[in-house]
């Protein structure tokens, strides 16, 4: 397939481009050509020293780089994202959007703070063509353990979407994750549970002295 | 210490039970008192069937059970929950109170929904004296591995609580059941989070074909 990442300069960005690399054809998308393209440079050099052959990994614009693409992962801030996919809209025709976006403030501790449409993947399903099918998956994954290639992610996935095809392509790329376990999460209006995970996680950590948690389902 | 269960004829009051009775006196409260004896008798006699000795476990009514012991488990659904405790807020000193307590609808899925107050646990907080001091967890333990005294239980569990030495002490008395592992989960205010994952981890398990599913943090 040909997957394009959306923020795939930043950290999860990478652990994406490097975990499906030697299967799909990858797109680093971001705003500065130059800089997706030396992230592309960098990612591919990674692989190429672990001895992993990619079937490529380009840097380039975001509107060139979703077009034509089976599969654009949303991999950017909840500030922001919405006015970036409005700008964005004319590329998109029925890619699948897998969105790992989540709406949330600090104060002392961190709070979930979903728009009025009850989550991230809703509002953003509200904002792109119908024709394109948001799948939301991947909130907590630590960033720092998928871009790290040596270790096997023991996590299980909820993944939430209204196309049952789409959502099956979505567990199929996570299957292809060393380790990593999708679960089916139901529909997008289910996804608010899997968003509010990440601040509650993220509390979890400070208040208990640990790190990059993740979640299992036992 | 002294442990009151309220609904300790349920099955999830049955497992912390057998669990605790071997380091604490353990109250069954029901409302019918020979239900509650009956119980009683049935724990003592499987703990002395796999040779456990017991700091003694008796059956009484509701109002008597709870009165001058120093926790009470309130594992009853959430409807009639709160009459309940209006009903008994005499009997209540300084006890603490933990709260199993989820309020949920099932209409093809379930689904939390919580009080005006925002969670159970904070409503729980409300009726009750101020000098009670409410705790809330275990609202994601399977009653069914609980009562299995065999089963190494490898799950987390996120205590929240606002009286620190109340959080600690059912804290302690989580690391007593076999590989149960205590998270700090803050004040009472998070308790939605924790409640929520119930009907979630339902959902999830009825949709994946998995059962009694518990959460693990890694």
């Amino acid at each position: 397939m040909k997957i394009a990442i959306l923020g795939g300069t930043g950290s999860i960005g990478e652990g994406f481009a490097l975990r499906w690399a030697s299967k799909h054809e990858i797109s680093i998308c971001s705003r500065e050509v130059d800089k997706a393209a030396k992230a592309a440079g960098e990612y591919t050099g990674m692989l190429l020293d672990k001895g992993v052959l990619c079937c490529g990994i380009n840097g380039c614009t975001n509107e060139t780089g979703i077009k034509d693409v089976d599969v654009v992962v949303l991999s950017v801030p909840y500030q922001g994202v919405i006015s970036l996919l409005k700008h964005l809209r004319p590329y998109f025709k029925d890619q699948i959007v897998i969105s790992l976006v989540v709406p949330m403030k600090k104060n002392t501790w961190f709070k979930y703070t979903p728009p009025k449409q009850g989550s991230a993947a809703l509002e953003i399903q509200e904002v792109l063509p119908k024709s394109v099918k948001v799948v939301s998956a991947y909130h907590n994954i630590s960033a720092k353990k998928l871009a790290d290639l040596e270790l096997a992610l023991n996590y299980d996935v909820v993944v939430c979407g209204d196309d049952e095809k789409a959502k099956k392509t979505v567990m199929e790329l996570t299957h292809e994750i060393n380790n990593l376990h999708p679960l089916d999460g139901g529909g997008l209006a289910s996804s608010y549970m899997i968003e509010s995970l990440t601040p509650f996680l993220i509390n979890l950590a400070i208040r208990n002295n640990l790190s990059d948690l993740g979640v299992k389902f036992v």
